[in-house]
């Protein structure tokens, strides 16, 4: 079943609020999410800053303990314009490093859809005209956390929310703990591109039409987000330090390996030492990103 | 100039220690190294254990405050077999992780060189007969550490070291900073193979011929070790946690975007933010390796 | 004025839940908490799991940039006994540390009152008869945090929160940032005796009865939980890793002796270099706490 | 036997260096030892700047794997005034810190022997005159660490090194594993008066005399440095961040309890999950330092 869903009420928090939308298993929803400082696709501000959500989406039959599988079947900008800072975070950099860029406006781009790219509308200097291609993503989404807790759409944990991981792009099936009743699906942030790290705090800052795909995976059980596209299953650590992320998503990879391919821990550890790719997600928000990753073509039957 | 070395003794150190060729700047050296077990191409025990190393070598004309470009024309193994440990190392996983493999017997890899890949021989279960291909690299190299420092083999600083990074593979240029008269260059730890952060302690442990041409940038200093491919340019930062190795690698790029592209600290910041590449390197040693990476064709005039 | 308010509902989060008692500023509350695992006074379950919360309390007058000053003029057990889990956490260890404990049951102290002392009832081999002093603390308590959050009691920030310092005694003064209307005031946690870092992820968990009183500080605004006993001003950062923990502690207290004592930036530094005392409070939790201590008699009039 | 020593070299690495003193176990050493920028008693700069180390004293008998005990009789400033940076370093603060001070002179401190207190001699605004307690201590010492390393005085490790503990004071005993054969113990880096974490880089920095007593504990095998007065046991871990120094000691600690206390490791845990104390040593090196303490009352037997 598919369900058209123009959102009128946006979270800045992730956590158990009203739901807006009652989804089944297997269900498709065609909506849209504003962008990062609440604008939507013709410009108008219609939620508050800091990545507001799309949500919460009740998905029938979910419950503690289960997945929640979400293919994102689109995800393409609604307007033709973004906005970006261009100073990298203080905490990116060394401490005391003296090029640290105190104070910066924001670049606006210009989306070309024709060309594929997205251009610097102005700027100072050297700034003026960079041009890189639209390839879109979504910086922000999850299940509602445990416990009855509404978190910062700044951030990010074991339900998802702020990874801003490129690799949450079109066509990429995510999997999320479900931690309450309904799992309360929220999603935003979109990026019309966006490099690793996301160390300015922003890629370039969209609306976006997103369509997706739910599905409820019974009595399955994982304790961190997991992706998968054509050549990839990967894992989600989110955490400081960055190298508390990786033990997350390196641990949560090695559990997706025992349970589902097949592999003891020994054999696991192997298959994964000898593979492992790793790709830097969030390195801006209180919690990093650290994504875990191995070529479909290196597993058990790959 | 070319020079034909065939190396004696091995060092465990990277060190002000007694060079073993002096060679002028723009010459080629054409050597071996063993692996890091000490074992060389006829898979005889001639060095110590733990990434022994070629070297030192005196270059003539390097002094404290420049830089040694060592380009990397030729690593390629020098024998058909190498050795693995295929356990992940406790830190890479979560505190308590309940699957971690306390122990483990390492692996031999066989190498075929007509088909480019080399395939573990034997080996327990899944394990067996997992075959990669042939991606050679050397895991450590650097320059004698300031201070008459001797560091181990095992980690890794400014000065290079230990660091594991699968880039550099033949074809590289690397930059290093020169702390000593003559720079004092070693090289080792060949690996076959490797994947990220080279979490199982080790890659396809192997010994090589190698090729490579140094020169010495005069007054030229930088403060990590640099590289460049064909398609890259990158930075390296060796640091705990890997938050920190992060921002070294992350300061570097932008210290090189100001001084070698005509960037003030905002279009760096700003170029550096919308199109950074970060790779893991070691992931596994005292010290770990984060690899800040951008594309050339991104650079100005590139 | 004196309120005393004996609650019956309990949250497991910090957030804006609908208030159970409003007060003025100055005035006094005389309630109690119930310990970690939800028992009270008599023994009796009443409250969830995982640091239930007394509260919210309201204070009038109280806004977003306000701060809030709490004034614990009692904290005391309001019955003899109090549980323990005897086992380090591993993230406290060495990766792979073989003397990792992976399971222990709880152990129960009784409170002799008259002696002032806590021992172990029973318990395995040595730990038999561990006798420690009687000395009161909140493990967790703040104000509801910005953006509407509800926030895990497992954890801290900004607001306060599972701070586990033992500082947080009798007689101790806190101030809290206030986020919403109203501050929000939460606490339970309650330990009759804990030692440095909460290791073993409880100290000894016990009911309390709790006096204190609350004054609104207007246009007063902090960043990070503050304190004060007759020896001492305290700054708390709660953060991962504790290098960042320390990072909010030291800048916080280089704010307060700028702001309320008449020092520029470097007179600050200089002070806070030659008499700093850190403190490590919680290591256990998703945020760890670092306190920053500075005794008064090295303050400016001091 | 009692050993007069007046060094005449100084090394700026703890290392493999040739003896300059060869003692029995048991022996004590009458010496001196000159201040972090190499200025001696006189205030002349016989030695390189960076925590010139007296030594390497040669022990015989002392070989890898057994322990390096060091009582350190006295240690006493032998002139009156001492250097300190007022500066805290970058990383101490929170990233972007607007208050970072970026540049301070060095300031002098008199020492009156009398009243047992150093206070700055001039220095702008409210730093002049600031006031402490003359309580001396070694920033400073070490034995060669293994596999032939010498490592820069700026940092620390198993071996011990530039650990800044205020603890290292007269009438301590500290413990060192052994590498090599005689463990060439050097000493230096002292300070009359220093705060938790030496954030400024510097304490009072001043020569010293020394006299110590060492004996071999054969085959008494340690992981990290070890110290004991008259109220505490103490184990230092270094390493960065904090969490994992922290890791170290608290490991090393429990070992301690295990091996010489005759408790197992769930009695060990308890026992020090009960009592724990950590001291905040060096915040400023590449390696921080973390103390683990437990008083010698709640020792069994204690």
């Amino acid at each position: 079943m598919e369900h058209r869903f123009s959102p009128t009420t946006y979270h800045a928090t992730i956590g158990s609020h009203e739901p807006v939308l009652t989804v089944g298993s297997g269900d498709t929803v065609v909506t849209t999410t504003i962008d990062a400082g609440g604008w939507d696709a013709n410009g108008d501000q219609i939620g508050p800053r800091g990545n507001p959500q799309t949500g919460p989406i009740f998905v029938e039959g979910a419950e503690l303990g289960d997945t929640l599988k979400v293919k994102f079947d689109r995800i393409w900008p609604n307007r033709d314009h973004g906005f970006c800072s261009p100073r990298i975070a203080p905490h990116v950099l060394e401490p005391g490093d003296p090029s640290n860029v105190t104070e910066a406006e924001r670049l606006q781009f210009r989306l070309d859809f024709e060309s594929g790219a997205a251009t610097v509308d102005g700027g100072p200097g050297a700034m003026a005209g960079l041009t890189v291609p639209i390839q879109p993503m979504l910086g922000c989404f999850g299940t509602a956390p445990a416990r009855g807790q509404a978190i910062s759409t700044a951030t990010s944990g074991p339900y998802g929310g702020n990874m801003d991981y490129k690799g949450f792009a079109p066509g990429v099936t995510a999997y999320l703990p479900v931690f309450v009743e309904g799992a309360l699906f929220h999603l935003g942030d979109g990026h019309a591109w966006q490099a690793d790290g996301e160390i300015l705090g922003t890629g370039i800052e969209i609306s976006m039409d997103v369509v997706l795909t739910v599905e409820v995976l019974k009595g399955k059980e994982i304790g961190w987000p997991r992706g998968e596209n054509d050549e990839y299953i990967f894992t989600a650590g989110n955490a400081r330090p960055l190298d508390q992320a990786t033990q997350h998503a390196s641990s949560e990879m090695l559990r997706w390996l025992q349970a589902d391919y097949g592999l003891d821990a020994a054999e696991a550890d192997f298959l994964l030492g000898m593979h492992v790719e790793y790709d830097v997600g969030n390195f801006f928000d209180p919690a990093f990103t650290m994504i875990c990753k191995l070529a479909k073509s290196v597993l058990p039957g790959g």
